[in-house]
């Protein structure tokens, strides 16, 4: 079959559907720059290959802080490429001692991928308050369901490193002692609902920058 | 027209269809012997009007307690009706000094109606840990969003009652000082996710019955 | 430990997760100066505790009508801070002898919680066109299947009063004898599709302000 | 390349992926044996071709009734392989004269395609009862909202046929007449909730094979 | 009872739900001027009945091109109105000897119905790779689940038309030879990745209009 | 205030909500003894910690094949923690010269984090047929949208090894040269749906283990 003969006809057949297409939604990256909706952000008119990768994560956070920890997000609001696709990342730094406190994620699940380092991970069930630990070594993967209370800390004497998914481009993260001490709800508030005494609310209000 | 005459040629036209349909699903009221599946508990096969309507949240909770309050639900375990509906309810009943303590729905958001009383309600986000408050009296609704940290108490003189609904059946229920203090999750571990000194979490795990 | 010797440390940690964090959706107040989509409103930028209560349920509705009865919804239009979370709700007032018509909600299934009087109630199923009913006296509830054809009526001596939650935030309410009479739809038309006669038509075109 | 010394090689490649994979769900074919579920019946273990092929919609519908058409359904309960993908479809034959009256599918939107004849359609928005109403050709499509109230009729004068599609497995199918007068709901209870006759009701009850 | 006298009362009723209601989401006409969202485009603010059908299905696609084959589709580009409600179509045309190639749907499964011809149709599973094929003649349906690869063909004597209907509205369409050849992916790439070797490979770049 | 006094009041209030809470969903590990459903498998009656975890991607994939690569899942068939969590995982072994030939997850996006090595990985859209290609090294994180066809392979002198996530439970895989050469799909169907020629359709049949 002669190619030259046949490409007229196949371009005009290649035409067509392609300029009728043009509007399919393969995907969705995020124009941060319009209103959020609830099922994510308008997508971005024009794309490149960039736009569907994100190099955050390949540097350690900073971990010279008081939990001696940190989380680095590649949620949708830096990683707009996961914008309506249901997944996103973080990277979980955690030095010797560290600790992510106690927290949940209202809008998504997590997975954890240990890469170096152990790391001693626990979640609490509602219904009967029953705890599900683990410690985890480099290649373990645990799941921490979504809404539910966890904690992960380093449980050895390297630093650990873990990449964490979620099944949902913005999970969110509330972390508990900051939702109560790190913000201007009246201490008797804090009290009153967490069967705290004053001087332990005072003293995390303080530590954590809250007032009130 | 004579109906009489048409009765037989409407009935075989009733019958089909109404076979044909025999396995719709308008509703699909739990059954509970049943495993559970991620979408809700599989259907129960016969079912009369009584299996959607519920009558345990006409009787005022027993708020002779430590928290002088009663949250009783009518989640899908209670009112198999609500299964695969995308709703439920709860009635709420708050004595004076009473409190709902720090808790979650991990798998809702709530929509509170005020009956009776004065009822201090809040939520934190997640963001920006802003706490979010307001006082509501009888007619008053207000929102607390999927898996944000939230509490309501009596801010009054006489005993509150509230209607709560759900936009789930089985929204969850996880009391943060619970999750903590009423099992045996260790206390040095409570204490690293939480930053609670030991005399504070012992204390507290004292009370509500956790050990360890 | 030192607070005051924490907090530089802790501080520079809790600035940098928080700045990461800034575009994390916990929820989506309607912007309603913006186009709906399928997903609901775009979310506005900035809210306030007065964005998720709600006062408009306290007041009862005006039943001085011909259906004796007023539904007063608390939808996305009329209360922006359900947009996105899956509720919404509406107060039902209906007097003696009052009548909220046979009608449906397309987009949510609905639970009737009644705080006073008796309320008669029932739907009708699509397969086998059962009718499921109910009399409901304060605190009962009762669930209506998302679509369905459902109808309440007052079958007390006294006022009756309900709050109705939805399982979505703009459910949507469409009454059939207002879709039949309370429009141009030509009278024709409406007998062909209902196998009623001409009089009952324009009767009722008349009754609820239709032409045609 | 010695294809030949390439399989045992590739061959130990295959066998671990595939068995791994073994659970892997491409599609769920209804076993209607079991009980369904919210999302839809449990998956038959054993699949063949012929499980997602159906000719039941090949043979033309008995139109000689009362409404002069016929909805041949291939709903997951007579295509079971449609279970879980969010999709079904169904034959309408309307002879000349005939009508498929007011009804709503209250689980899927639904898509119309005119394969023969000429067909009036409408439906009626709920907000402001606006009816939109076209009449149809051999290749039109008219899509019918979830849950709105619409209707088809024989606009010509030679018999109609159209394929309808469904987005869901299960759209059910709920016919106003057959709701109201085809069961034993009341007449007075009908009345009330239609602003009907009661002479209007009972002749329609008589016809429609109702009691009560 | 005076009509005449009802009116007044009635109206007072019908104006306050009716603009209460204003902004109720029966449907979401694409507004195709505004980015794409990842529930669908915002809604158009004014519609009529023209925004809900769609002729562009009754005309014959032009089988003039090398697979003989034309694939016409009423997708939300082609025709908003179906936006939101989880459903469009596409018009298949099949020349003698022609055929629409190995594709998927990324975002929709198919249900195909043949009006005229015959068409052979398969897809094939992930699992196991069994392929599942059909011999359809006109009136027989088949469905495709969502982003399996299948292809459909001509099988008989006679040029072949089908409707296909998908359970979203932008299923997309990948052509697996397209999406190898039909670009600037270098063949180095294309062969590593496909295991064919590069003179197929630049053939088939060749004849469908990719470089490299 | 008395501990010793306060418990007896306490457990009582305890012991009812927990029991009325018995049946409440966090989590549904997967029964895979059931049979699936499509919204997942049901809920393993029983579950400890160790359903939460998952050790088999801490162990190398064998490499030693044609590919030089390989897939080790931990989807739900292999961790059935995930049931239900809209999340999952798979580890990837890339041998120096080896590839993840071209394949689609039917039913969820990936995100790809690179642990080791450097990997060319590369989408291609649906609508224009565009390459979206990435070179990545440890630390960077790339996301492949549901359903579109990809591929990743070794482009360094050292093997590479990835964690890959899902935004589902079950992503599935459909390897496209399996898809077509490893199973009985006649060799005449195969090439009239992918413009091969008959020796390399044969060829590839051979080496891929199919048959026809």
């Amino acid at each position: 079959m002669a190619n030259a003969m046949l490409l007229p006809v196949l371009l005009s057949f290649l035409i067509l559907p392609f300029s009728a297409m043009a509007l399919t939604q393969d995907f969705c990256v995020a124009d941060l720059s319009c209103s959020d909706t609830p099922a994510g952000y308008p997508c971005k008119a024009s794309v490149t290959a960039g736009d569907f990768a994100y190099h955050g994560l390949a540097i350690a956070g900073n971990t010279t802080n008081l939990i001696k920890a940190a989380v680095t997000p590649a949620f949708v609001a830096q990683f707009p490429g996961v914008n309506g696709l249901g997944i996103s990342a973080a990277r979980l730094d955690i030095a010797v001692g560290g600790v992510v406190p106690l927290h949940t994620h209202p809008a998504a699940s997590e997975l954890l991928f240990v890469t170096e380092g152990t790391i001693l991970a626990g979640f609490i069930s509602s219904g009967a308050n029953t705890p599900y630990t683990k410690t985890l070594y480099p290649g373990d993967i645990m799941v921490f369901p979504q809404g539910l209370l966890h904690y992960q800390y380093n449980g050895g004497s390297t630093p650990a490193v873990a990449l964490v998914a979620f099944g949902g481009p913005n999970p969110g993260l509330q972390i508990t002692d900051f939702a109560l001490f790190a913000n201007n709800l009246p201490s008797p508030v804090v009290e009153k609902v967490t069967f705290l005494d004053d001087a332990t609310v005072k003293k995390l209000k303080s530590v954590l920058g809250g007032s009130g």
